[in-house]
């Protein structure tokens, strides 16, 4: 399979993932006493929405440069990059349980450990998909400059733990733990050394 | 980063977002007394259905305008360009809020209000791009003619001033704001001069 | 505007809106006394699914048999096919409508002519368009074959007396009425000489 | 129509469908006792995406490589190819009343046979354009392998049946009938010879 349509194809799904995040946004019905004040309320719903978005956004940046530098989609490529799409077309989810809890006077905690832990799986998605991808002989492709795969590899190292970290920090502060996805993302996508890992 | 593949991401972003804008529309169920009673009372539903698909419309053919000068998408490009399908990913949501409170007796103020800052700050987005794209060396593409760049800088500028002001009419009269986001992209959409800005 | 660009957009919300209708078919809940007897009962969801998806299938083809005789899409093209997608994208509404009402005790007439009217308007823009496509110097292909281009025209001219009829037919059983819609894609899809208009 | 536009179509529709899947897990409303416990009790809403996740995933790859070798698409591949999109695009239908009632105490056996008869369809699907065709003179490509075509055909032999056991199962344990189509999926991707029949 060439790689091209298999880009195209996680394209789609993360550009999907990415825009279904806003129907996770409650309508509020007529009959409310003040809309003002019940669309000020749920701004965890709005604030989860522009995490996700970044995080994603940064994801998709993430997937292209790992697939610039593939030559061959073997079995294994395409399972593990199946595997990851699985994940990430997953973020809809943990994302309204955070719009819905993160506020909330129980279940904050809950809520923000299963946003962290979702991302933190992406991130394993990542990091073992890219590790298949540089110890497999005939994937990479021919003419891959070796210092930038290197480069890459030293980039993902601390994605894992940072995001393992940041869903911990959700015992302390659950809305801190949100925000800290955001800050990376953030951080990454301005950052000159791009440190792939991290964000995804 | 190609600039194609930002721009495909972003036009199935665009596309999906005008697409789920349907979903906003509620069905009604059996029960009702009299279905088209129910259906003719929804029409502010249909109403605020019609008026983002035309503005989105414009915004998507705004988004290929920048991009077709831009030569280069540098990591600022791409973090502007990711805040502004944020927004535009967002459209459904006021949309929604409108469809829902237009017509009744509280709070369509702020459903057109909270219509017209979303559109407001995508068309911000769409200015801080594209100001960037031709202050900053190495972006623009090497060829572009420099009366076509002067051309479009001029169309942005009515935009935000005109998106204000249309939001500002919500104090008025709610419904006309929004049908004047309509009107404006429709008159874009068929002027001659298209004025950029305006629309996005 | 190149037409590739333009047509890939609108094959990206037709996608799109075919692949929403199965968001309308309702999810039962635990709690039913018998799942299989409630699944039975929504049959008319799945016969709207399945008609509309044929129709809007056969109206992506329709689509792309216009757009491949268009050598240039001035604004005017721009906006029918704008308008054009709207109506396509709102499917889902009516789909669902008749979904829950056309098998119930009221409303399944208003069901059905709100399903007939929308493909009706459909109809109304796919010949606009075409007629505007056909009528104006400098859009159709510089090497487009007359005879190929009148073969076109002549199929579109049974198409809206056909929806529209279709659509009166719900007066005598609204049934009968949207399963003539999908009677025609069906005919349309298989009939060796296509009759565009009619499927849209 | 060329192939490759057929092709794009597709992998649209299927695109969407299988990132459609996140939006049947419920979200859990606050005021309940405890989110982890609510979280954890709807483990088959979480099964039940991997599952289709899975499948469809396997059911792309299958798509692809039909097309591959097809060189012409006439009327009957393009309206076999629309069944098989109606079908593909329905499964997040049963993946959420699986979701929802196979670890209930009524109706599992329902939802499971639900299930596999979708996945059934699909099959039948995938097994009559195949052989339609390999049958048809003028759709293959020119210079396809007859060993490749002759392997694939071979392939597609044992899926029928292992779907329609699979969905059997369901008599006996739900559960595992569901099961079952995820194993299937996992294997066919990893499995050295792709048995594409029994993969959709």
């Amino acid at each position: 399979m060439p790689t091209s349509r298999l880009e195209a194809f996680s394209d789609g799904v993360i550009a999907i993932a990415i825009t279904l995040l806003v129907l996770q946004i409650k309508i509020p019905s007529t009959g409310v006493e003040s809309l003002r004040h019940v669309l000020l309320h749920q701004w965890p719903a709005y604030f989860s929405y522009a995490v996700s978005f970044l995080v994603i956004g940064v994801m998709w940046v993430n997937h292209h440069q790992i697939f610039s530098h593939v030559g061959r989609a073997d079995r294994v490529v395409q399972f593990l990059n199946l595997g990851l799409l699985m994940s990430i077309a997953f973020v809809p989810f943990p994302t309204a349980v955070v719009g819905e809890f993160i506020n909330s006077s129980s279940g904050e905690q809950t809520a923000a450990v299963l946003y962290g832990v979702c991302f933190t799986i992406i991130a394993l998605f990542f990091n073992t998909l890219w590790q298949y991808v540089i110890r497999t002989p005939g994937i990479l492709e021919a003419d891959a400059d070796p210092r930038v795969i290197r480069g890459i590899t030293r980039s993902y190292r601390p994605g894992m733990p940072l995001y393992a970290s940041a869903t911990a920090i959700a015992f302390v502060s659950p809305i801190a733990s949100v925000a800290l996805f955001g800050a990376i993302a953030i951080f990454y996508m301005l950052s000159p050394a791009r440190f792939g890992g991290a964000a995804g």
